[in-house]
Order: structure tokens, then sequence, then C-alpha cells
């Protein structure tokens, strides 16, 4: 279980990383341990088994005595699961353009869930109640798609991040208009990291509905959670999962990987990992001259602009994607295992491609 | 790794087991090397890696060279994403009442693929060209869902397999008409070592189009993989596994536990066992008076008829389910890692039961 | 508005009648008089006018006090409409495998309602509580699509019609379940011609929770309505049956259709005359030698096995369906407008044409 | 047939109009003659009928040789029809966020036809090659819903309207990309009366691939066609509509009212009626000091905007809807039967309201 480098059976060089997406990371040491620990014997498939059943307790230390987790596949499948159980037939759901749900996931909430998304342009990744206020209305009118749910992502597609007050200020406005809120936390640790308290401090101890917890860009191999906060907002949650194709039968090995996440801090250490890296890496690029950080860098991403000529170069160097190619926009990603090294080497190489120019 | 059984993080006894389902089974200790084996460094996510690429390799080997594999999460993810490629909008799906798709997926073809599944009851599991024609008919009828694809399960829910002429003579029918042939291959390995062929002999030598490839039940964790064995049949394969929620970010996960299966001989030895153990099971029931086996027992499965009360008191020291409660029916699963031990625990307990009447 | 059979511009003989289905048949002249008066001056689109409100008032009369008409365009689409409110996303619907929505609508209800059907063979049309039994199971169980709601069909699709304490039986049984009771009344004006009382007597007085209310085979140029009987199961029909493409912009010209038909005694007049000219087809046959009747004739609708030769010569002369046509059943309809004469044509053909054995 | 104005069985006063829709109007006393003439006697019902048959040719005599009608129920349902025709599953349709299919039709793009509505913010409601770019991207990428179509609307949901090089331009553009074109033609005869040119010039003369022609707001009592205009786009076209429960039993009384619209000239006497009673509007709203009028007026509605309370005193004398209330903008629609009367009796109305400010 500790493979040599050189084993034939490995296709890839495991010391290779680069900045295009944490998930391009593999899965923590601790994760794989965990793996194999919940390994051999019998277990109860689908979900009644004693890794699910341990979830639930440690999801209710991090949310509290009534939140419940229904552990998931991937990100795509805890939105449109989660999605689903808080609107109606006629739901619709108010995001940002920008949200990963509107443009990343190939129209699954609409094909899938049959929902139809309301989106409002926002310069950071990040709704307001005003922002909100541009699609939440003719909630009785039949011909508009009836608007049940604000779906925001934390930390944002854009690295941003809500503060507490913020999320709290969206419940209320989505609340006292008779919608819920759906967060879509893939990458909610960095939030955490960033914000520095207990994740429950901006979800339901401020209003949030419904969670997508993210397992798999935190170091899981794959894995996230639909995590209900709002019992009172959801039902037949297993039916949902199961007709959504989310189930999994051996599900103790989704379970446990949350598990090793979350029953201690490495869920934490990951996240402030790679923050700091991307800090790291912000800072790096900042005494380049000639590149621009775009967004306020809250989380595990940094955004820059930069002569496309150069991103090119750079791209034969390292790993990472354009954002907006005509504009030059670049999105650079750092993960629970991205190394001080690999920053240094990277910003080291970026400035060499700089001077070329 | 290799984690005592005391482990304090271990939540379940190893050493359990039951009849159950062969989901209630873990990974092979190989594939979960082989997990490990994978880990480390970066790898472009969304099945750009090199897993994934050398799990082609792989695929054309048992299938020929113009077999793809698109790896996904679960069966009912492979079975949906399948059907939705070999059909239009308005088609329709001719199956077994018994089938899994239509029986255990909580309605995941109907809701999330849109297709009308025109199912017909069978004696064992196994449709046939007549069998086909009580509902292949009608395909110009607008009033009507078309027609436009069988789906076989081998081996079927019942435990029964398909000979490859049997295979042949469906596919032929349906070509014949239009249709195209898909094959739900959960438990594909176990029909291979009954019939002791190469896959491809009973899958694309005869004629099937596409094939939901199981991994899950054979000894992976998880994952399973649609096998495109007439690419003329399909389009845009991967645009539909991801809207289907099936698209795993870190793909290499599920790749390279299909290549731990499938690159020598690992698919076959768990499958040849867990039927080995199937048979030994049946042997051992037929030696107990008053237990009728129920099916032709060709891979895992064994289906028994015996009183309601027997079962009851023999579930209180086993793991298993009823088939049909009010008839008597009970389904014994065996896995890769049942044990000769535990198949003759299981018969012992089972006659101690049948004396007690 | 009273033009020559001679007109140029009409493309049809207005005096050639066939017994192929009650929907060759035009409107009454009742209801083009109706759609007459309607006409003129602003009415308030999509179902605020005066005809809509009026309907309302008139279907009360007939349903009682909390009785609430949804009209929409056709059969399909208020089934549609209909079982999507008495369902979640996650309900499946029994009903039997001869029903409309599962062999006549091209897999709407699954592709467009999302619905998953447990379909039930019956001898003659009708649902029983021990033939909802066989799918009336697995409720809490995700695996399966959760029944939620039972079908019938009121005249059923073989002719037959269910009594009122049939349907109370039904009702009792499916409430006892948790699950609300549908009827597909296409034909509802034909059962109640047939059973000789009121409308209520078979629906919301025996416990039907929601109705498809015929009004093309009964008469109409088209339109049918949804009836809501038990405000309790549903919400939000206008959203339902607005994203289900079923809102008539002039809704006015639905609605005083059903109230020319249902204001007095037009849909009565029409289904009994409908009713008798079948019984008068019926007993002319049954006086041919050779020609079996299949199902009781109770309806409008007249089953009938003679030689495929013959039905095929016949269908020179009057046009109707094979049924089924390798057994050599065929289908006779008779509607509103079906003249004694028509009949005894036909019968006269028949004997000729069996003659000519 | 000619009931007088004081039937009792009327319910609404003939002689009152507004300025709220088109569709608040009633049917041409043209087209409802052609519904008499098409009543009585028996033909095929679903669209094998003689008038369903003669359309066809009234179609082609307007859009060409190769052009198929398709008649459906209502402006939803043939939007709903057209996009799936030139979509596969896992297609998108770029449109101006105006578009009806967006904001208009409760999800039933989304949710029916499973289809992602890309959307671009236009100033007049007219999409250009340029505002097409900002969505037509990322084709090979399976992570966005692939843009199948552009979809338009003319006349526009702001009455405006495309020239035929302008739609030439969009479909060039998206031809060039692999794209379709549908145009959403509920308005498509003001269009044509606006531009003075035949209607083919604008569609398929221009490249238009697919349309929905529509007849309620041209004079209709309901009824709309899919216009299949390149039937290399599509395939089973009668099964699509029939899944979508846009096919009408009685299908030749959709089919004779577009015949009565379209076999001579009603079309356009309607289309150019409402079109000169909007220019009168607009003449006279702009002799009226305060109103601005906001779009040019190209078809029959007429923009504006004015004080929110003027327009509150005046919809309490003629029924007219807000398009943006917080910003005081105002809708008025002119239809076939607005009279010159109608249109100086609104503007003396809003004259003397203005003067009450």
């Amino acid at each position: 279980m500790n493979p040599s480098r050189t084993d034939a059976r490995r296709h890839h060089d495991p010391e290779v990383r680069g900045f295009a997406s944490d998930n391009y990371a593999g899965a923590h040491p601790e994760v794989l341990a965990a793996l194999a620990l919940a390994n051999g014997g019998h277990q109860v498939a689908y979900g009644e088994d004693a890794y699910t059943d341990n979830l639930q307790r440690i999801i209710r230390s991090h949310f509290g005595a009534t939140a419940e987790a229904y552990p998931v596949f991937n990100g795509t499948g805890a939105n449109v699961v989660a999605l689903q159980a808080v609107t109606d037939r006629w739901g619709a759901v108010i995001c940002a353009e920008s949200a990963h749900i509107n443009v990343d996931e190939c129209g699954a909430p609409e094909r899938m869930g049959g929902l139809k998304l309301l989106t409002v342009p926002t310069p950071d990744g990040k709704l307001t109640p005003e922002l909100i206020d541009r699609q939440a209305y003719g909630f009785e009118d039949e011909h508009r798609a009836m608007p049940q749910v604000v779906s925001i992502t934390q930390s944002t597609e854009l690295g941003t991040v809500y503060t507490p007050d913020e999320v709290r200020a969206i419940c209320e406005h989505a609340h006292a208009r008779g919608m819920y809120v759906h967060l879509d936390g893939s990458r909610l640790a960095n939030a955490a990291a960033f914000l520095d308290v207990p994740m429950r401090t901006f979800t339901n101890a401020v209003g949030v509905d419904i969670l997508s917890l993210g397992g798999t860009k935190n170091g899981a191999m794959f894995g996230e959670a639909v995590v209900v906060l709002n019992p009172d907002a959801v039902r037949r949650m297993k039916h949902l999962r199961k007709m959504s194709m989310q189930l999994a039968s051996k599900m103790r090995f989704v379970s446990v990987q949350l598990e090793a996440l979350l029953a201690r801090d490495l869920w934490l250490r990951n996240a402030r990992h790679a923050n700091e890296m991307a800090q790291r890496l912000a800072e790096g690029v900042r005494a380049v001259g000639g590149v621009e950080i775009l967004h306020p860098v809250q989380s595990n991403a940094v955004f820059a602009r930069l002569p496309q000529e150069v991103s090119r170069r750079l791209q034969r160097r390292f790993r990472f994607y354009f954002w907006d190619e005509a504009a030059g926009d670049v999105r650079w990603m750092c993960s629970f295992d991205t190394t001080e090294d690999d920053v240094d080497a990277f910003v080291a190489a970026l400035k060499e491609e700089m001077a070329r120019q």
C-alpha cells in the first residue's frame, strides 16, 4: 500500500503538480488510510452501514442537532439533489450568472431536475439582497417560474468569500419572500478557513436551509454530501438521491472519507494549507510587474490578468486554465498538496516569462 | 494501510459476512492497492488522466478495437447514460418486467432520462425474440413511445445467464427492427465465468451495441463504465455523462479500479469464486429437505423457497433478503469474499432452523 | 355561418360518418353556437374571463362546492397536469396496462411529467383493490418509485364502466395506503349515461381526488378540464398547467364549450345517444352469425372478433380500427352524431361481408 | 350563429375592448365561419384530415416546397416542440433575455423540453451576431450545455422587427457555428406587414430552419403551427408533438383556422390593421406631453413611460399592463379588432389623465 515511485503499474509521476484545479490533486493519505480501515467484511449497502451512521454524528457536531447528511458522488449530483429537495415542480432557482450550477453542469439542473435558473450578473460571484431582487418577483404569476430558492456558492467560483453577515442578510431576505437558501459548498472548508470560524457560523447559524458539502476538493478521492440544515424544508431525501442516480451501493466508502476529513481537523488543515498557498502565490505574483490580481484572494484561487502570450508559454511549464482567454484572464488554483516549492517555482517561472516579453 | 482489527476508528467487524448482497462486500485488496498506486501528484481531472487513458487500452483488449469506455459512478447512472445514448427523445426501452431499470432505480430512467419502459413478464428474467415482439410494434405510430432499444441483463436479476446464441438471437431480432441492444452488465463477469468465455463472446461478438459494465459488484469500491461497442449508435457520450451527473472529477480513481479488475484476471477470479460459492451453497441447500431452489444457479445468486418462519429465524443469524415475502421466496447472494466456511456455516444454520419446524 | 354543402372552401363531405373514433366527429352545433356567442369584444386572457368564471359555477353544480375546473387543451394534457398535481417528484402512478396514459400518450407522462407508471394487466380495463395491490407496496423503499396515485379510466378504454361501489372500493383502498385517486374521464359522460346517475356519484361522492373531464369526445371542438375534487391534494394548479403547455390564452373559447355541454343537459344527451347507438350496433351485430362481442357494451364502444378478411373488406366501406389485428379484434365507436341509419347500414354491410365468407 | 348582444347566455359585453393584449381579442368572424364550414361529418383524427392536408399546400405557398406545418395548440407548445426538434438532449438555446421562452413560459422549455437557455441582454429584444457570440462558445466542452440553436422572436417582445438582412446575418452566423435558427413567430404576420414583404423573405429565404407560426394573436380562436423550413434539421416531428401534449384529436379545427387566415389575405389584413392602430396610438400619444415612447413602433405594440399614477388612473378606464412598474413603463397592444375610435378614446383619456397631474 505504499507503492514505490517506479511501480510499473503506476502511469503517472506522483511528484508533478500544477495550478489548474483542486480536482487535479489526488486523495489525502489519511483519506486513503480511512478507506482501508472501512474495508473488509460485510456492511449493509445503500447507507445503512456503520460509517454512514457515524457520519451523521460528525455532521451534527459541525452543524447542530438537526442536521442530516446524505452522501452523494459528486458536486453536480449534490446540487441537483439539494435543489430538487427545496423546490416544487414549478420552482426556480435564483443564482449568480457565474454559479457552477449555471455554467459548469451541462444543464443538469434543468434537464435532470426540471429546474429553471434565474441568473443575475455579479461583479465578484456574490449575490446580495439587491441583486436577488432583480429576479425575486412574480411569485404568483403562473407565466413565470416561481422563485423558490436562492443558491449561493461559498467560497465562490471567483475565489471570494461571503461573510456570515452577508449570508445572513441573504437568508433573511430570501425567507421573508418565502424562498429557501441553498449553499453550494464544494469549497466550504476554504471559506471556513478564511473566515476562521466554524462552518455552522455562516450556514445554519445564519439561516442556510440546505448545503452541498464538498469532499473531493478538500482532499477526498470522491464524495460529497447534501446536508439538510432545515429538515422542515425537505421530504424524502433518500428517494430524491436514488432517482437522481446519486445513491452509492457501498456507501461506507463515501462516508468514511467524509469522516476522515471532518471527524478531526483534516478538513481545516487541508483548506488552510490551500488558502495559504494561494496567498503565497498572490504575494509572489504581486511582486512581478505587469500582472494584475483580479479578485480578492480569499480562498485557494488566484485570478489574474496578464499577456496571453506569457500565459501560453507558462502553460507549457505548469498546467492552468484561461478563465477568459480573450481578456487574458487566468485562474490559478492551489490544493491541499500544493507545496511552497511549487508556488515559488511557479512564481519564478512567471517572472521569467514576463521578462521575455 | 493495514489497520489492526481493533483500530478504534473502525466501526465494523471485518470478519462478518452475510448473503444479502454482493454490494455488502467491500473492495478487493488489489483494488485498494491500485487506488494507492494512482494517488499522489496531479492528474488532469474529468477523464484526461493517464489511468482513464490506459483503461481504454484494456477495454479494447476485452471488447475489440472500436470499444470505448466511459467510467461512471454507479449502475443506475451507467444504465441511464447508456439508454439515453441509444434513444431519441421519443424512444422507448423494451425490457423484462424484472429488470433493474424497471424495479430498482426509483424511476431514474423515466425521470432523468425521459425514457418510457415497455416491459414484458418473463419466467426467468430472460427476454427472447418472441417476448420482445410483445412490445416491438407500432414504430411509426406517434401515439406510442417508439421502441428503439432492447435492454437485457446479464447475468439476470434472477441469477440466470443468456448463452451467446440467445443474445445473438435477440440482437438480430432487434437490429432487424431498427432497435439497438443494451446489456446491463452489473454482473457481467459472473456470466463470463459461468459461460467460460471472454466477455466479448456474448456482447459485441453477437451484436450488443452498448454495455453497462459493472465494477462494484465485481470487487471495486465503486465505479462502473458505459462501454460503447457500436460507436455508430451514439454521439456525445461525454456530454450525456456530464449532464447525467456521472462525471467524476478525479476520474483516475474510477479508472484504476477497473484497471485493477480488468487488466489481468482479477475480474474473473472474483466472479468465479462468487459463482463457486453459490454452487456450493445450492448444493448444500439441496441436501436440506423442504427447501426449493427456484431458478437455475448460473451466477452468484441462489433463489429459494422455504417456510417464512425459518427464513425469519435464519435472518437473525445471517443477513439476506426476502425476494417475495408472501411466497416465502428468498435471495442468497455470494460475493468475491464469501468463504467456504461462510457457506458451510450458513447451510448448517439453515439445516438447524428447518429442523426446528 | 350555415354553409351550404357545396361551399368551395369545404374540403370534406359532412354527411360521411364511420365507426373509427368519437374523435372523428366534429363539434355539436350547440357548441359551435356557444363559440359564436363568446366571441367579440375583449376578455382577459389566460382564464380571467367571464366564461371561465362561469364554468366554475357550473362545475360546482355537478361536483359540489369545493370542485375547481382548470380548462386545458386535450386529454393527454389533462392527464399529465392532473397526475403531476397529485404526485411528488418521486411518485409513481398505478394504472391498468391498457390505460390511455400507458399506451396512447407517447410517453408524455414519463417524459413531460417525470412520472413512473406501475401497470397491472386487467381482463376488462378495470382495476380492483386486489389488482392495485400487485403494485401497491414498497412505499418506503427508495429503490422503488413511490406509488402515490391510482389512475382509473371511466368509461374504460375497453368500453366498460365501473359502478360507483367499485370506484368507492378503489378509493378507500388507495386512501388507506396514502395514495390519491385520479380518474381519466375523457368519456365520463358516457359512464354517467350508462349508470344513469350524476357524475359526482361515481367521482367525488366516492372519493376520487382529481379528474380529467373530457369535452372533445362529448361533442366539443376541443377542450377538457382538470377538475380538482379534493383541493387539499393539490397546489399551484395554474403553474402546473402553464408549465405543461396547457394554458389557453383565449380561454373563454375552451370554457364556453364546456359550458355549452355542461350547463344544461347537452353532455348527457350526447353521451346517451352515443351509448344507444353502440347498443343498437351490438344488437345488430349479435344477430349476425360468426361475430363475437368481446366486452360488455357499457358505453359507446363495441369490441368484436371476426375474420380479419371480413374486417378488411368492411373497412373499405366504413372507417374503423383493428384493436388487435392478429387476433381479429376490432373496435367500433359511436359518437354523438352517429345516426340509426349509420348503424343499420353498417350492420347490413357487415352481414353482407360475413356472407361473402 | 349570430347571437344578439342581449343573449342571456352571453356573459360579456362584445363592445368593450382595451389595450392589454392581442390575446384579449376574440376570433375574427371569418375564422368563426371557417370553423362552421369544417364542422359536420367525420374526419380522420390526429391530423389525417382534409383540412390539415390542405394546410400543407397553403404553407408551401407561403414558405416554399419543402415547408411542413405541424399544427399545435398554443405558442408555448409550438416553441417547446420546435426547440426540441432542433436540439439533442445536451443542447442549449441562445436567446434574448427578454424572449418569451425565457420569461413567459413558466420554465416549460427547461422542464418539458429538458433545454438549457443561454440568455443575452439586448437593448431592444433583438439578437445580433455579436450578442450571440456572448454565448456561442464551448461547443466541445462537456461541462457546458452545447449551443445548438439560436432562437429569435419576430416581431420581438418589445414590438421591434428584424429586417431580412438582420435575420440573414444571424442565420449565417449560427449556421457557420453549427447551430440552427428558430424563429418564434407568434406575431410573424405583424412583422411581415411592417416590412411589407412575404413571410418567407425573412424566414426560409434568409436561412431560418424552424418556425413557430402564430395564429391566435393574428385572429384565430386558438392554434399555431410549428413550420419546418429545413426538413434536414428535424426528425419525427409527429412523435415530438404528441409526446409534448400538443396533438389535437380534432385537428381539422386547428388547421381550418390557419387556412382561414393564410389561404387568402386575412392574416395580412389583420396584422396591418393592428399595426396601423399602434401607429395611430403612438402618434396620438406623441402629441400628449410627458409621455415617452420607448421603442420603435414596428408592430402592434406601443411601449411608453409615463407617471405611474396616471397609468393607474387610466387602467380604471382601459385595460393594459405595466411592463416595468417601478420604472413607470407600460405596454399598449392593438389587435385586429381595435378600432380607430378605440384608439382615439384612449388617447383622449390619456390626455385627460395627464392633465390631472
